[in-house]
């Protein structure tokens, strides 16, 4: 058990990372107004966040641009028409999908861009790739995090001899991705106990980015910063695919250090979240997302349920429980 | 850090009690449909719930039979009318609030009685009182618990003389109930420590009762099982007070005792919890509730900025905040 003083006190290598415009971009394909990120952006330096994740760097080779959001490519120019030279303590991320981003033409020399960090995205069979993405950012000058999703579903085995390879590389930050929002936090400190031994042993930070599926996004969150990961994602209102993220609000109102603020997200979303789910945009924490957590499996089913308005979970349950595996 | 044994493996000291009708009903003034009640009923035979809490056992000198549905009184015979001799494994608790319970007229002998579970709820400066309850509820041939309401207010001192006084009477289980939904898991396993001790001392259960303004009802639940708590309290879709509770979906799907069953909850909620909330009845998380937790408030300003229909999150955060304490 915690010691008293350790509940009182807070560790000033946390990192908190905005992860909405990135994350929810997936629920309403990156058509965020110009109002929108650039509120969010001015509300994250209000709010002593570390890390705004802007979007994806896709490959327009694979993605037709006309039928996204800017955000999901993430153009130096765009990110410079909201924030200039960004002479602020916020940092500028996005991320990097292993295969779906043309990483040698897209993303140009540091020195020419207003981003920070890359945030390269890989399953675990496709760390190659990845760390020759990571190698290639931070040839760069760029700073570099590795996102292994679907970490539920990772055996022990792999996850080392993946730890092992990428603590070799120039990587600053190994992520758990709890992209199924499986985990319990039982199961987070076990899994945390790996990294974070890979972490000390090659000096790299861990951080944790979680879903809701089963309520515990924040709650695992928690747990996280409470075993020594010091790198936190997060969304205003849960924004995010399927059951959503950990939610930002809550996240800066546990945070002890006085540098956050939780009062500039409270008006953010009153002016901007609001109106989004009025609007329609679906997200968050629903039956048919507890289902696929508690299954270990990927919400896609449970977004396609979300998405035809359907509402006989009972139903949902046994097609996804009977299917064949 | 737990075995993995442990993480796969059950205890079978463990209880489950549904508090759907109780707290849900502090929603809708206990006016729920017949129909509802009885397919609850037997949703929890089915789902392999361990007890079902019907309601309170109000005065009705305190209030008007008029004014609320009937199971803000839970008379032996309205009991009896959706249980008949209940000749299953499914037993029936009520709750009696100290200082708003007519108990020693109101609660018959149990061989007169439907009911198995007297939950005595109490603050802290009513431990007196509570005794007398419980030893009235014992006398008469009742199980009985002690709930401890707003526990994330109680200094450690008086929680252990309470546990002490409450030790020394009949009483089976001791309560904690986060009723602000403030406490942290590792606040909780603080709490838990104490309570344990003195059950240890005392041959008594613990239990435990978590709200969800912080998003942290099942996550508290889960650590609370975790280290050694029995007693466990959910509701259906969470129905309860402001952010609501546990949601009974999520802790069945933890829980691994193969006697659970998850889908007849599924089932129960696509046909009653989704048209309760499509007809205006409003509970569950939101932005006000998790102000009211993280100041550690009771929740009746976020209930009353609910019925009001408001928005204006930043402004209610101000409100609470300046206010004089």
């Amino acid at each position: 058990m915690k010691e008293v003083s350790k509940l009182l006190d807070y560790r000033s290598d946390i990192k908190v990372v905005d992860a909405t415009v990135r994350d929810g971009g997936l629920v309403n394909d990156f058509y965020f107004t110009d109002e929108f990120v650039s509120d969010l952006y001015k509300a994250n330096i209000e709010a002593g966040v570390d890390y705004m994740e802007f979007g994806y760097k896709a490959s327009k080779k694979l993605f037709d641009v006309d039928k996204f959001g800017k955000w999901k490519f993430c153009n130096d120019d765009d990110i410079r028409s909201i924030v200039g030279e960004n002479n602020t303590d916020l940092k500028i991320a996005v991320m990097a999908d292993v295969g779906r981003c043309d990483y040698k033409n897209d993303i140009a020399p540091k020195s020419e861009s207003p981003i920070d960090l890359v945030r390269v995205a890989t399953y675990i069979h496709t760390i190659p790739e990845a760390v020759d993405m990571i190698e290639d950012a931070c040839k760069k000058g760029y700073q570099a995090s590795c996102n292994i999703m679907a970490i539920s579903n990772a055996r022990e085995s792999e996850l080392s001899a993946a730890l092992d390879i990428l603590g070799k590389t120039p990587v600053d930050v190994f992520y758990i991705v709890d992209s199924f929002g499986a985990l319990y936090p039982e199961q987070l400190e076990r899994l945390a106990d790996i990294y974070l031994n890979f972490a000390a042993k090659y000096n790299k930070k861990v951080g944790i980015h979680a879903h809701n599926n089963l309520q515990l996004a924040f709650a695992n969150t928690v747990e996280a910063a409470g075993i020594g990961i010091d790198w936190l994602d997060a969304t205003y209102s849960s924004m995010g695919r399927g059951a959503g993220n950990c939610a930002m609000e809550l996240l800066l109102g546990f945070l002890k250090n006085p540098k956050y603020e939780i009062y500039p997200v409270f008006k953010f979303i009153e002016k901007h979240m609001t109106a989004l789910k009025e609007n329609g945009v679906v997200w968050g924490y629903d039956l048919q997302y507890l289902m696929t957590g508690l299954l270990n499996q990927h919400p896609r089913t449970a977004i396609k349920f979300t998405k035809d308005a359907r509402k006989d979970y009972a139903n949902f349950y046994k097609e996804i429980i009977t299917e064949e595996v």
